[in-house]
């Protein structure tokens, strides 16, 4: 413990480099960093163990700002931490190209952990951070070497409290009594709307108590440091109960409207910086200011941590002696490679293998390759019997003390909560070593499209086991299909969509998945049998897309996907003994890793020449991207047993073969039907 | 009180309704109506007053089942109770085309107040039609009429606990002290992945107390109808609080498996069935049994039920006496029909009026408009200041005792909770009487997703203020920046999304929002302003899509949106002044609209001969139904200031100009360029 007046000083410096970076872009959140200005310094000074040179050791304590708008407070702490943000990054803070994004972007900036501002997800990830550790620690650790022990701390706001991922976030982490969290929620009293108790005026210490966790609260987060450190030091001591503390502060302290919404989103005004510099003894007429005596300070602990770091190094070199499998495997996996000849593992199928549903064929896919890939640790939003998320003698990743499960088990019980599951994939992602997955009806990834996109935005790798993938579901009925899920994902940028076809297609996509180590991928999977199919290879799907019947003397191209591939094929033979009609059929399990394929082979796939005719019972919003005329279902689904819901909307031979017949006669008139691959100009990337 | 043993041979042929329905199906989930069997006899044969007769009396008390996988429950009190809902529905579960779909669907269904299935939604809506009670007792109950006092009763399960959905909803309900509700969390310690105890652990009575909430535990589900009867009354009592009953049951009541996983989601074995009949006196040879003496207890209810309504009916005519325009008011709110003539206080712009930003021009409606009908309800997710949702001197609404507000009160302040919002908005237009919106930004409707899907399914209209549209936010940066959002929810069934480009299309989106009574609509609004437009009228954009520019010897078709058509008309001059190049300009403020124009208008507005190119700073996806070439971003945006971002990716008068000299370059060799909107067959809708 132990502060003077040049930790005062370090505290203004962050408070006053937020009011100088929003005053300069004339736009983002003062009162936030103003307020928890104090915490973050006793927290970066004091607590956190980090190396700003090395802001990748796997063992580094990790900071997560829920309360994204206030990335001032962040930034300010990376630059003067010496990560690689200048104080040239800092003023161009919310300018195109910069390093200082309106909210703080983890694949763009040294030193975030995870990308935050849509409110909760912070959080959510940070439970993600907290079980990777937990998990490692428990796989990992030996006695006498704590390789994997360090903390996840959270900043969060109101804002946060009241969004229900995290709410769900905060009962699992309750749940599975992670010790290793450490949560800080900045209670300023305000809001947007202005004060809280306009619509938030539950007792939150109570509530997480409710849900298992450690609470304090520190009356003066304004000025009481040694109360602060205290707090979080007393939390550290708490080793089987994630801990939360309340910490009142003034938001945007030390502005003539500090306390008021009148600082929370928009920059100061001259005069009211005026004042505050002078009042925390700085020139007012220099901005961005840094007193040496700050930045040696943070050199000071930066050197510290760097020392650590060193420490980690020795002992991590010595457990390496002791233990040499697992070591090697600690840095294959934070290199994030995969093990030599994984693949070999995915199964493969023929056309004589029976027909089996895709969910079916991705839990042979996980129980083929779970024990070469350690770092796959997955679950289900409780639906591990439908999504069949779990391979035989899984292990459940439980508290030990609970008796079902210990801390080495891969299988996480998410519990009823796709949205929190979706921000801890991501986080346990970011924390590095391990390639998450997650199941729930693909209908329900739409409760965690806020993570899904966070996902997406910070190139990370997870797998959504989205089983029940159509109108094939059957009696849950129209609540339960998704008809918008599929574009919705597909708009997405920077996210797979599969929905494979049989076994070599599904394998196919969790090949992919799992090989692509910058983007997020949902497998939609059909809960009804589908038949393996004949030109269905790994090595065809993992394209996107393929030709999966070929015929020189085609009428019509059919494009599907998943379980419609087969009635396609069907129709083809219908087609040619009813209507002496030559058909030709496409397979098109993922858009995005198609339209990555070179031109000229996704143009033999869609050929010029003859019309395409797009088969899917779902929306068909973008599929006039690949095909003329469009076959699927714009309107909700109907409740009963799949067959009679398929003739119902006639997704059968005789109703494609209907429509490819109208689509042939429709398109006759046309000379040099023109491939939609073809396009005027480039789309911007 | 006193109950007999025709209660429990009722309460049993409840359970067998619902074991013989799923067994006949095979699918769908007998063991939570054999769990909660008798807290729904209780609560229907004792408690709730509605008349089966007439499902719509507006008094009636409201009853939600928020676990609505356990429908058969609900279905089975509707066929005892005498509505609309024959032993053929009942027999016809989860067949094509029946009454009884796998989850309960209100605009389905006699006497389904809410769509319920996907979890916490039932919860959060229940919320909605509680506000919608004690907001319309607020303004319409005069002393000695209490026109409108009935209670919200909600049954749910441990999903819709774990749902983050639920959580915001309750902490938003227990704010309010709505004493209207009385919740039955069905504790019977089961979810499909097994015990409960493997992933919720929380003290969930403790959590509903530190939102603000009355609980009650009953201890025996099973047996002690005395028990819950009197808790509900105790409830009942409670009028400054929320109250729930945790309500320990035995879920599958009576099974061979009750009490175990085995007996939720699939239809009990033959012999098991039979074990349960003959314990529960009843013939194990015959299913779908009702014995005359259970009909008879429930026609009693139902003939007291009806006396009810006469009762109310009686009080209401007294009412209309004394106050006669709160009673005429009441009758049209009721029927459904808005106020004359209210569309002529909409505002109307012309080309000199100055520009605004489109999100002004909304709170420009609600200003002119709000007084004219009191039915519109609304809020913001804690973004009031931006959304500019809420008119000069609006009343919150919020309970007197808050000093706040209070029930007449038509703002609400949802607080930084989207989903339950969304969720809370179906239950007040499900209630009747009220139209609701809601404000946020328009990447976090995808929060709400759940939600607005099934407001889309059940036809209820509601209205998303979704300001902060686009890249156009500026320095919020790609978290906030909605990409996918448009395709999404363009993508689902009965969902209007409206992106004005001016004063009149923002009118005109709230005219077709407002009198379009079965359909949500997603209003994307603007954060910067824009000019207003020559040839944009309300009658204009009313059709969803118009000629704003025409041309009749144009090169090309430009088809934009909202902030974009703008530019695309200074295009318009940049070709002809650059590359002597003529173009005409659509603007398509709302695609579902359009589409239900008739065919010829259709083609007028994109017609045949030239190539059309669209312009929307968004996913493309989609907008090849419509366009020939697209320009858009297929990527997420940037942080910065919003015409440097406009900049950066080009949507320009000159980025939109190369793209269009692109396009009619590449189309120039195509002779007879067929509109996109010539199909081959119709779409099943």
């Amino acid at each position: 413990m132990g502060y003077s007046v040049l930790d005062t000083q370090a505290i203004n410096t962050i408070r006053l480099l937020a009011v100088d970076a929003t005053f300069k872009c004339n736009s983002g959140h003062p009162g936030a960093p103003m307020g928890m200005a104090p915490v973050a310094h006793v927290l970066f000074n004091k607590i956190m163990n980090y190396n700003p040179k090395n802001s990748k050791w796997i063992n580094r304590d990790r900071f997560v700002l829920s309360n994204g708008h206030g990335c001032m407070l962040q930034y300010a702490l990376l630059h003067l931490a010496g990560y690689k943000l200048s104080m040239e990054d800092i003023k161009a803070f919310r300018t195109v190209g910069s390093l200082t994004p309106g909210h703080p972007e983890s694949h763009e900036t040294d030193g975030v952990e995870v990308t935050t501002g849509p409110l909760g997800q912070g959080f959510a990830s940070a439970v993600g951070l907290a079980i990777a550790q937990q998990h490692l620690a428990g796989v990992y650790n030996k006695p006498g070497f704590n390789i994997f022990d360090n903390y996840t701390y959270i900043f969060l706001g109101d804002g946060c409290m009241m969004e229900g991922i995290a709410s769900e976030a905060a009962s699992l982490a309750g749940h599975l009594k992670l010790g290793n969290i450490i949560a800080i929620y900045d209670d300023n009293g305000i809001s947007i709307d202005g004060d809280v108790k306009c619509a938030f005026t539950e007792d939150v210490n109570k509530r997480f108590e409710a849900y298992g966790w450690h609470t304090i609260t520190v009356g003066d987060g304004d000025n009481d440091l040694e109360g602060m450190e205290a707090a979080i030091k007393a939390c550290q001591e708490v080793k089987d109960k994630p801990s939360l503390i309340k910490l009142r502060t003034t938001i945007g302290f030390g502005s003539l409207l500090q306390g008021t919404p009148g600082v929370h989103g928009n920059a100061l005004k001259e005069n009211d910086i005026k004042q505050i510099k002078v009042k925390f003894g700085f020139n007012p007429e220099e901005s961005f200011v840094v007193p040496q005596a700050v930045y040696d300070l943070y050199n000071c602990r930066a050197a510290e941590g760097a020392s650590k770091e060193k420490e980690w190094n020795q002992l991590f070199e010595k457990y390496s002696q002791s233990f040499k499998t697992e070591a090697i495997e600690i840095k294959r996996r934070a290199n994030g490679d995969l093990p030599e000849n994984w693949e070999k593992c995915l199964p493969t199928y023929s056309p004589s293998d029976s027909a089996v549903a895709t969910r079916k064929l991705s839990e042979i896919v996980l129980q083929s390759i779970y024990k070469t890939i350690p770092e796959l640790i997955g679950g289900s939003a409780d639906l591990t019997g439908s999504n069949l998320t779990r391979w035989k003698d899984a292990v459940d990743f439980q508290p030990p003390s609970s008796g079902i499960g210990d801390w080495t088990g891969r299988y996480i019980r998410y519990g009823v909560r796709e949205h929190a599951m979706g921000a801890i994939m991501n986080g346990l992602a970011s924390y590095g070593l391990i390639i998450p997955f997650g199941g729930t009806f693909l209908n329900f990834v739409s409760y965690a499209a806020g993570a899904v996109r966070i996902g997406a935005l910070s190139h990370i790798r997870n797998i959504w086991v989205a089983t029940h993938d159509s109108i094939g579901l059957g009696e849950d009925g129209p609540t339960h299909q998704p008809i918008e899920v599929l574009p919705h994902f597909r708009a997405l940028p920077n996210c797979m969509v599969w929905r494979p076809a049989d076994g070599n297609e599904t394998s196919a996509a969790y090949y992919v998945a799992i090989t692509s180590k910058n983007t997020p991928s949902i497998l939609a999977l059909s809960r009804q049998n589908l038949p393996q199919l004949e030109n269905s290879t790994i090595g065809n799907a993992i394209k996107g897309g393929y030709t999966i019947f070929e015929d020189q003397r085609a009428d019509v191209t059919l494009v599907s996907t998943g379980s419609e591939v087969s009635i396609c094929i069907d129709a083809v033979k219908y087609l040619n003994d009813n209507h002496c009609i030559k058909a030709r059929v496409v397979s098109m399990p993922c858009f995005e890793v198609f339209d990555s394929q070179p031109y000229d082979y996704r143009l033999s796939v869609l050929p010029d020449g003859i019309p395409i005719l797009s088969v899917e019972p779902s929306s068909t919003l973008g599929w006039e991207r690949y095909s003329h005329e469009q076959f699927g279902l714009n309107r909700f689904g109907a409740s009963g047993a799949y067959k009679d819901i398929y003739k119902k909307f006639e997704f059968t031979p005789q109703g494609i073969s209907n429509r490819a017949v109208a689509t042939i006669n429709f398109w006759k008139g046309v000379p040099n039907i023109r491939s939609p691959l073809r396009r005027a100009f480039e789309q911007i990337m």
